[in-house]
């Protein structure tokens, strides 16, 4: 039997109706580092049309593929909406890509039209001749005073068009924008989102059981907006009005802080490097984090550490959250389970994150589905509306498993429904047969006053197949040495844990989203290039 | 192009089985008056799956329709997902209609089996000879010793089943749950939800800017539970684990407030009148509102000297709702704006209620679409993927207009989006070519001391086509008389509204879910029952 429902498409489109009929006063903030642009949610709205417009003329048609390569700023969010707003896919290109990757995934989509941030144009320029399906570059900001054939200033495409450009219907199903992961192996891979697992995503994260944004929020938009919709926080902010403060390039503690104390966010997101740093930088700084209501962070595990001292020290209340690209990409946050008691807190914001309403989840080893007992270890799946089931042009079925992703991440899942993740498969340390938690010793080793940042790798051993081998980027000057270390840590871990391998590295290297990569860790091992004590 | 998101379908059974597995411990309380009968969503999520095997036994197949007839309480709870799981369609039976009106709406949805509260059967029973779908009743609670043939007990049911039952997969919009509204004029007219729209209107109304339910509220759910699904609350606050209060049929004064002290909510839903009754009630006995941190009311306007009773005696904030059967319920809601001055906040609370994200309204006078400028008066409509396309069976292209539904309220919309209901259409007064609202006199009347409830009426006027008559309920022995009352008005209204008609009625009749029955008014008056002074 059918409902007399009507079927109304959850669109990019609707979402952005919403909030420009509703919230027209709600503000976008950019920041170049020195001064604000600040602008309302009405302006933006017109402007948004304009680019459409503007699109259109240039010939882009639904279903065609729109290029970004720009940083978080107003012009990035204008392309948010026109783009998808018009049938055609947003795909945000991650910058940071090697330019060999750039180029590839540039083909692979076949973006027809890029939309490229002055300063960022030296990535760009000398792949061009590499890209065989662009035929159109939209240049943002300051740029030589006379363009190539086929280059077009932003905002002299804009001033052209006037703003009362009208969208046409949209199937929910059809692509909106798409985004390709930074893996450390093999050619990125593409995951395409719907307009209706954007629009979900979005009615799901404002939930008060997720992030909880509203109109009287301030949200900070410091993930990256070409990595994973910058975790969706630009279209559910203004789904419900809440104004968007994007820094562009400007993440390093001394000019978040500023930006932080001028614009007052009640809310932020980052990855824990950003958020150390900053806490870091207070240790020596005056710097006032007091407007947020909470931040949230991810891409990597957050150190207790980190959730200790921002709570302490700042009054800032850290949330972990859990999610990839894949997966829309929040899947899962750690906020602690009604009736916590407040000494208990903190013990329940450092899990990975208690799964959120919308997705589902289990634990598989193989073709075994382990229970939620906060044992059992094994990778997690997902499956739901926001969940990727394939990638664009890449069959990849090792990735599924019965119609569900395989996140590669591997942990335990207690009775309650909150992950523990505790390693990367492809970073796991198996010792003697038993697992031994790479993230939690890095965890502990950077909760260490002495100790800036660390990565456990496994390394080969003769007697127990792999071991651990500590990685460690001590503070300048410190006279803590790694016999300290591990008595700190037998402390914390079980004995057989502890790493009789140790090496100082100048920094942790990281992926072009910022997480550790300790391929090139386990490379340098294997060129003997690092120095380890043992 | 199409995206590749996985299309996870948007089910109850989804919704349930994250409700289960993730808020196992939350609560389902059901109070009879005297005492709390209290379990675990657990437990319940167990018995979800035993009535389901049960229903299954008797032969209810996908698509077929189980009717309930019963309070709030934990069996309905039960019925609201062991139906729609196993993929049959819940028709929650409006137990306030005429006898006749039962019958018609059992018959017209034709349902095979009915769940029946045995405190109801005497309703019930009497009709069962002209009901010609039924085969079979389950009976809640005590029952004679011997039941007739067809009739089972519900707990015998129950134990019969074991709760491992699983269920099959669901296409999202096939329908899920029934409901007939109870217009005033002609037969009942049946809405069917779908799947997808009790999911998303569930995520919708648990977002921040909506109810903002979560693991941490207790929420009391005083909406009547067949009547447009108890407003969500149950789904709401089952998807995301609030723990769930169900007062049964002691919604008076002096056993709620008894619960409400008991149980501590943090939310509740409820009519104006059951607010009213409460603050009346607390005049003159101890009543402990202090546990709520968010109460809503809706179903007609809600006067605002009780928002400001509630606030201002009891440090309870009160937001106004608004929606009807046919929009899932909820539609818009009064959460003032962002920066509003705590001076002005309640003037926001007393509006209709601003467009809730996810649903599209627009304000039309026939073909002309009207602007929000707050002045333009026409008649509401709305869109979106909670709202109905049709009536069940029932052909009524009047109540659409382009695929938008024609709510029948009157009123205007500001440029914020803020509803502000003037009248239904079916209850204008239109003077002299303009609009009275009846609606605004009747807040007005309703503010002064001595009036307990006040409904104004269009009567004919020679002269000027119609004129209000203001029917008035005094408090026992107030001297205030209507010569008073019209200066009280006149220092609030403008003067050509002011009523020349007045009458004195011991209640105001009311239609089967509560909202005002002015119908009834104006056949007494054009009866001759009504003792008009002018």
């Amino acid at each position: 039997m059918q409902s007399t429902m009507q079927h109304s498409a959850l669109t990019i489109l609707a979402l952005f109706e919403h909030g420009q009929r509703i919230y027209p006063d709600s503000e976008v903030v950019t920041f170049d580092g020195a001064t604000i642009r600040r602008t309302s949610f009405a302006e933006v709205a017109r402007r948004v049309r304009q680019l459409a417009a503007a699109l259109v003329r240039l010939g882009v048609k639904p279903g065609e593929r729109v290029g970004t390569f720009c940083w978080n700023c107003q012009e990035h969010l204008e392309a948010y909406f026109a783009v998808p707003c018009l049938g055609a896919v947003l795909h945000t290109l991650n910058i940071r890509l090697f330019p060999e990757q750039i180029a590839y995934v540039i083909n692979h989509a076949e973006d027809s039209v890029l939309i490229v941030d002055a300063t960022l144009l030296h990535i760009l320029e000398p792949l061009l001749p590499r890209l065989s399906t662009v035929r159109r570059l939209l240049i943002i900001g300051d740029a030589a005073p006379s363009l190539p054939i086929g280059w077009t200033r932003y905002e002299e495409a804009l001033v052209r068009e006037n703003s009362d450009m009208t969208f046409g219907a949209i199937d929910e199903c059809s692509a909106s924008a798409m985004c390709y992961t930074s893996g450390t192996t093999g050619n990125p891979k593409g995951v395409v989102y719907s307009h209706r697992s954007v629009w979900l995503h979005s009615q799901a994260i404002v939930s008060a059981s997720c992030f909880g944004l509203t109109d009287r929020d301030r949200a900070l938009v410091s993930p990256s907006m070409f990595h994973a919709n910058a975790w969706g926080i630009p279209h559910a902010g203004w789904f419900v009005g809440a104004d968007l403060i994007l820094p562009s390039r400007y993440l390093q503690a001394e000019p978040l802080s500023r930006l932080i104390a001028l614009e007052r966010p009640t809310f932020a997101g980052a990855v824990p490097t950003i958020w150390s740093d900053l806490v870091r930088f207070a240790e020596t700084h005056p710097v006032d984090l007091s407007s947020f209501r909470l931040v949230i962070s991810g891409g990597s595990a957050v150190p207790r550490s980190l959730i200790e001292k921002l709570q302490h020290r700042h009054g800032v209340r850290l949330v972990q959250i859990w999610g990839l690209t894949e997966t829309g990409p929040l899947a899962a946050l750690a906020h602690p389970p009604a009736g916590t008691p407040v000494e208990d807190d903190i013990d329940w914001r450092t899990k990975t994150g208690r799964v959120l309403q919308g997705v589902e989840l289990r634990l598989a080893d193989g073709e075994t589905i382990l229970p939620w007992d906060g044992k059992a270890v094994g990778e997690i799946e997902v499956r739901g509306p926001w969940v990727t089931g394939a990638y664009y042009k890449d069959p990849t079925p090792d990735k599924f498993h019965d119609g569900w992703l395989r996140t590669g991440d591997i942990g335990t899942v207690d009775p309650l429904g909150y992950i523990q993740i505790t390693d990367r498969s492809k970073d796991v340390i198996k010792s003697g047969g038993e697992w031994v938690s790479s993230v939690e010793i890095e965890n502990h080793l950077m909760a260490h006053p002495d100790v800036i940042e660390a990565a456990v790798i496994a390394v080969p051993d003769a007697r127990w197949d792999e071991r651990p081998l500590a990685c460690v980027v001590f503070k300048a000057g410190t006279a803590t040495d790694f016999a300290a270390l591990r008595a700190f840590l037998a402390e914390r871990v079980v004995r057989w844990w502890l790493p009789e391998r140790w090496a100082v590295i100048d920094e942790v290297p990281k992926t072009s989203v910022g997480k550790f990569d300790k391929k090139v860790l386990r490379e340098r091992y294997a060129n003997g290039e690092l120095a380890v004590e043992s």
